[in-house]
């Protein structure tokens, strides 16, 4: 596992290694393989331009990890080149990097999305099997909202046909998510509307999506009311945070515009969890201990700072209460990195807590403690219907 | 000390143990001894609801802080547990819990804030006692206002009665300090208001005082007033800055937002002394290079961060002159954190300017003259009354 | 070099040390030896007062960092004090102060802004001459809209007489730059301007010059209409970003307040550069992320933070991919800064990919090949003019 580690961290690697993680925010895995242009984006979550001659999507943190970590589940030396990589990728098949980079993750849950590329992602039924793991889903408040304009539903039956189909939807679900960040920032009212307002928005949207031939949901107000029906409802809530494509913008997307949000009365009786969160990890530490409901995570970017991860995680390690942080890979579509999230995180605590420990600023068995409650304890405490499916 | 320290880092914390610090902005210690709850309550600067069922207020970089570094203060093992940490400080008595951390801080002069649950608190003159050094009183600008409402001063006589408050009690006092962070946030007119907008103002908030039955001064002309009015006698203006409790927007506490105040001729001609800073460190830094007059601190965020610590005072150590930095616990009610500031400051420093040598950058007799200037010489220069009274 | 490196970082350091650099983005030095104010206040980006008595313009993470790479240069040892750093200089003389400094840089290529005070500095053919490198001109594009508005220009002529100035200082050039982030700020309109809005401002600054006696240029409109005028052109784009003088409000230079900016088609023509971005680093790496045209470089920054520079590295080489990352210094005035910024670069650079490969997360080949890349091979793809002049 790279170079030797002494002390403290290697313990605690060895002991992460038995540690089944629950991966609380997570995509289905590629159902078929994807062209290089294809598996090439997903190295980038921003940009999806075509690369320049003599440019490599692996020239990055994530590519360079995906090459040191992820080659040798495909039986090649660790740095093997991209071309290399891409090939035994291909001569492998997609089933079977699948099978290799799930069941090497060591994660005995994983929390789905499934409102995102439903169609070339598999379910959480087959990642579960891919895996041999157990799976979970999390309803994309946004992908009902847009379903329920695809089928032209009457703007002023919109409220009640939203909470109908949120119903049924979160029936076999663990919790909701909204990419407001992504569709609208957080700097816009997040009180929640009356169904006449809903009605009248719902309205414009509808004549918007028809006379722009797509249903993609940006209206503010429309998406805090899914909000605070799933709220109502009881469940936790997912909020994309920081880090995205080139169509968010990041300024609208740091966590402390939440503030009032978090201050509302209804949102106070739901776990929040907070995703992603980079370059505002510390903003949102702040918000996990000024709001006993709120969760964080560093989710993705740990992907994408690959060798830079320890520091991303020993920063989300300052003011959360340790209850608070838990693990993420937001992998999406290739399975590397699905296997990717779990090994450079597992590193990475190692590496950050062994280091306190190795200071003695902490003890040993409160190190493991804590490794313990980010790896799974804390999801079972935010995520109440897990922990009754995974009794 | 933890883990063995070899090289320069280890020299500077031996020296550093032999420097008395002056800790600029500092609240009393607990009169008798706290409440679980309440004490559970002083390690989360930003949430006092209730914790569920399982989780600890220890659990977290400060909570794990306290076992390893107050602990053996207390006659305990370090990490002693929390229950066997608690019972042990109950055992003593908040006296000799006192006694024990104020005279372990090594600290020669505190710098009081006593505008703040001053009934529950050591006054300036009992903290010296316990701590066997020096304490000087720091006036809170918006308690004074307070004070004057609550006396139903007439609106048209504020401004005079807040004049002849504020000169009385500046008197024996080395700076005053400002928390408008809180109250209205740094995103407003700060500049100087007149008498007639004054009394205007103070009219309104007599009206709302009356009928929400609450002093709170959130207005933020007349903080702005009273800001200037110190600023007019001379005194060291001390700014809450960053990192609070719920109450606050922290976007809106971004030092940055303070520039054009800071422009301002009239604020040129004192000392502005940013506190806590966390996560706008760096801000202030630059502020502190661009403005002779601005200089910056990482109280309370320091014990807040833990084993996080050094790279918080590395990062306080960027772009501010090393004249601009000055130490401080901010610690408030348990003296254990008027202790703990002092520990991990001394660590950090030591570890973080101990590396500068080791690695070459830095001579070791630099790394000396500039770790006693942070804990003592520039508090000196800051603040010319503290001089007069310590010299 | 310091203290004993070992390992993959001393590798890389002795590799660095036979690579010519590209300073992609840099002033002239001084023509004559500077006063002692002027070389103090060299040492500060922001703050142009004069010091106090007993403060010392070395007290810094520059000044240390000049006391010890730079002083053995002039033939000093390594820590000398300030007063035989200065003696030294003087009995020198600057033409042999930069003979030496600007020789052991190991830089082939300057980018030269010769827009700024450009009566005190070296011209880009006497800096050529001086370092025994190439020197290329970049045109700083509101330095040419105020020899316009000096030379009484007629605002109905200002757009025609812009165009016609600018084709004719670009013919030699590689590259304009734009200070917006201090005269304007980043968040105001910069959508490209029609000649009848740029008559009209043209008019109101003319007027507002001759009031004023300053032709200092601050309408964002017309420096937007310079800004497109240069991407029609084809030329990239230097961007100020972050940390500058106090005249500019920091928060006003978040590079996220570009990304409307960036999205517009026309812009993403030309390669955009973000320079020095601290405190905003990470924010400039997911714009490099986000937007194939988008590089961005850590200069004059990696002078000012000096010994914690490596951290500063290590956080440009997160999210941005490795073709997207350019060294600079920004140096402007004394050559000690255009040596500092190639020597703190090279150490910090070898430090933290050193890191990397010492961890086990990259291997050694590619460390080389990235550190090969920033050094020069990145501004010889983002400047297609240098790479012909360069060949």
């Amino acid at each position: 596992m790279g170079a030797p580690w002494e002390g403290p961290a290697r313990d605690l690697l060895a002991e992460l290694g038995t540690i089944a993680l629950i991966d609380h925010h997570v995509h289905g895995a590629f159902r078929a393989s994807p062209s290089e242009a294809a598996y090439g984006n997903a190295l980038n979550e921003a940009d999806t331009d075509p690369l320049p001659p003599g440019v490599d999507p692996f020239d990055s943190q994530v590519g360079f990890a995906i090459r040191r970590w992820c080659a040798p589940v495909l039986g090649l030396e660790p740095h093997a080149t991209p071309d290399a990589y891409r090939a035994r990728r291909a001569e492998l098949g997609e089933a079977e990097v699948n099978r290799r980079f799930l069941t090497a993750a060591g994660v005995s849950d994983w929390l789905v999305d499934t409102g995102h590329r439903a169609d070339d992602l598999l379910t959480p039924a087959q990642l579960a099997t891919a895996s041999g793991g157990r799976a979970h889903e999390v309803v994309r408040l946004e992908a009902l909202a847009e379903q329920l304009v695809s089928a032209d539903t009457p703007p002023q039956r919109y409220a009640a046909a939203f909470r109908s189909l949120l119903a049924e939807r979160v029936r076999g679900a663990v919790a909701v998510k909204s990419v407001i960040a992504y569709r609208a920032g957080f700097d816009v009212d997040l009180t929640r509307p009356s169904d006449a307002v809903v009605a009248r928005h719902a309205a414009a949207w509808a004549r918007d999506a028809a006379r722009a031939g797509s249903v993609r949901l940006t209206d503010p107000r429309l998406i805090a009311f899914g909000i605070h029906e799933a709220i109502e409802l009881g469940l936790p809530l997912q909020l994309h945070v920081g880090l995205g494509d080139r169509d968010m913008d990041l300024r609208r997307s740091d966590p402390l515009l939440l503030t009032d949000f978090l201050r509302q009365p209804a949102v106070r009786r739901v776990p929040v969890l907070l995703l992603h969160c980079y370059p505002f990890e510390r903003q949102a530490g702040y918000l996990a201990q000024a709001f006993r409901n709120v969760y964080l995570d560093v989710g993705l970017s740990v992907n994408f700072v690959g060798a830079r991860s320890a520091s991303l995680v020993a920063r989300s390690l300052e003011l959360a209460p340790f209850d608070k942080v838990l693990y993420s890979s937001d992998a999406c579509g290739p399975a590397d990195l699905h296997l990717l999230g779990a090994r450079l995180w597992r590193r990475a605590i190692a590496r950050v807590v062994g280091g306190f420990v190795a200071e003695g600023d902490w003890s040993a068995p409160d190190a493991s403690r804590v490794v313990r409650m980010v790896a799974r304890d804390n999801a079972l405490r935010a995520y109440p219907r897990l922990s009754r499916s995974s009794g």
